[in-house]
């Protein structure tokens, strides 16, 4: 089967990309290192030329033998690649952002082979305190052009999560992303368990200690979490002390803690915004174990239906490059 | 003056030693950087006999000179070095803990040297989140001892306030410790300003920026505060993204954020503890320039007397010696 889009997920920490071909089915993908804050450094030859750039090698390895199979290859990409810090910034677009029509606002880098990578808009939430992402909107039209018709236009009793470093949590009304909120808890969990005290008593397993996690959850739902995280994270070092927690719970029982802290503020934050007690349904993108620990911990929280979608990026690239003409129907079909 | 006891604050990144003389005063003090996760390496002559033992290392530095001179001056200590990785494990006392008795219940060690180093017990409370001190207790007798008499007394309207990389927020009643609770605010502060993607992008400023901590204070009060820091601590990056906050104003922002959401929290639940709107008295203790953010932040929040206490820890060693009976009263008069 031809190819007839290379897509690229190009983050923080990775670069993934995707060889897509008739209605985005992946021909072969790939998840390198190579994310905007680790380029690779040796320099080599692209394009007869000797080159330095990391962007340029980070790109030549990802897909140079796609590209010399199929030198008319088009190639869009989304995430961090588009920051300030990226290869070429493509400048936010506003809430209410309209992601099917992110395509019409690609900003076009030229490699030195002469290809053109065309890099989707991240979002910008303009509130006193705001909010922005790269990638996750490409995300969110995935899910979007997946739903059955009238769930991706009401949008409004559904909030799509984006569990990750740095998780967002979306509201969606007819296609438009019109609010969202970011939660550290990823990076807080790695900052804590590499360089805090609670990581010094924190013996690493390799297999996930559901009980631990469902304890901090329920720790964070409780009472006593009312007082907050920063209280209730120092539970996991004290519960050790008492020999409460052993070595290897207090890894799962932290992450639980914060994700635990995280939905509770989620639930009470969509209560207000809705003047409800009513929950929205979940959609869950990403990967598939910390879904996992999303799904259990929502459970708790009392949001009542949670989906997982799979193959949102690819599908959310393959759109915006259809909304592009970097592809066209015809061919598509 | 002639020196009467030797007073150790010996905690995990710092020991500091006092020589005090009668009633208490401080002849002469020290401080350095032989915390008991930073001992001493490298092996001297100790009594005649070469020494490896870290804390035999640490202790002969911080005060050999004064035990030279005056060989039969009793020792106390107090902080981590009674922890199960300090020198010698002194178990902790639960609460409702008399602070004052805590010197019926020293633990000793006797250095190669010849002298005994009387250990200081830390304060246990077995809630369901359990809480523990080292040290603080010692801080809090201090304290306490200070007062005038009904104010001591009393103690139901009084909150001991300890910041620090934990900070400790101590009820007390009777001259007992009846109830703390801890936040891990100073080093959340740290190792999100060392580690996370909030320290790229500070730039570090030599003067304290009141008007940047205080607009962290404000949004942790503000309805927009009411998600969490989880959430709120992404605004340090994204209102820099915006060009709303500078790179020179970024730490202290995040300082007031999380000391804010700290004191939020610790309103809230001494409003519920006492089931009254009515916040208590304060009075803190600790590093002038910390206790002077702490005062700002607690003004912010609604607690309306606010005093620092000085010496706590000299005046809580010397009382927890006399009452051990390390020194008498007769020389002390």
């Amino acid at each position: 089967m031809r190819a007839q889009l290379i897509a690229l997920d190009w983050g923080t920490t990775s670069l993934r990309a995707y060889k897509l071909a008739e209605g985005g089915k992946v021909l072969e993908q790939r998840s390198l290192s190579s994310g905007i804050m680790q380029l690779p450094k040796v320099p080599r030859i692209i394009a007869g030329r000797e080159c330095t750039d990391g962007f340029e090698l980070a790109f030549d390895e990802a897909c140079s033998d796609w590209l010399d199979a199929q030198p008319g290859l088009p190639v869009i990409a989304c995430g961090m690649v588009g920051s300030a810090q990226g290869w070429r910034e493509a400048a936010y677009r506003d809430t209410p952002a309209n992601v099917a029509t992110l395509g019409t606002s690609l900003q076009t880098v030229r490699s030195i082979r002469g290809i053109d990578v065309h890099i989707v808009p991240g979002v910008i939430q303009r509130s006193r305190l705001p909010n922005v992402m790269r990638g996750e909107e490409t995300q969110v039209l995935g899910v979007l052009q997946n739903l059955p018709g009238e769930a991706g236009e009401a949008g409004g009793d559904l909030l799509i999560g984006l569990p990750g470093s740095h998780s967002k949590w979306v509201e969606v009304a007819d296609g438009c992303i019109v609010h969202f909120d970011t939660f550290m808890t990823g990076e807080i969990f790695a900052v804590l368990s590499e360089h805090s005290i609670l990581g010094r008593t924190q013996q690493r397993s390799a297999t996930f200690d559901g009980d631990a996690f469902d304890r901090g959850v329920q720790v964070a739902l409780s009472a006593d979490g009312e007082i907050g995280p920063l209280s209730t994270l120092f539970s996991a070092r004290s519960l050790g002390l008492t020999g409460e927690l052993s070595a290897t719970a207090q890894a799962d029982y932290l992450s639980g803690l914060l994700i635990g802290h995280e939905l509770s503020a989620l639930a009470c934050a969509q209560r207000r915004r809705r003047n409800s007690v009513h929950l929205p349904s979940i959609i869950l993108i990403g990967n598939a174990q910390l879904c996992a620990r999303y799904s259990r911990a929502l459970d708790a929280c009392g949001f009542a239906r949670v989906t997982l979608a799979e193959q949102a990026t690819e599908h959310g690239l393959w759109q915006l490059a259809l909304a592009a003409g970097l592809i066209t129907l015809t061919l598509s079909r």
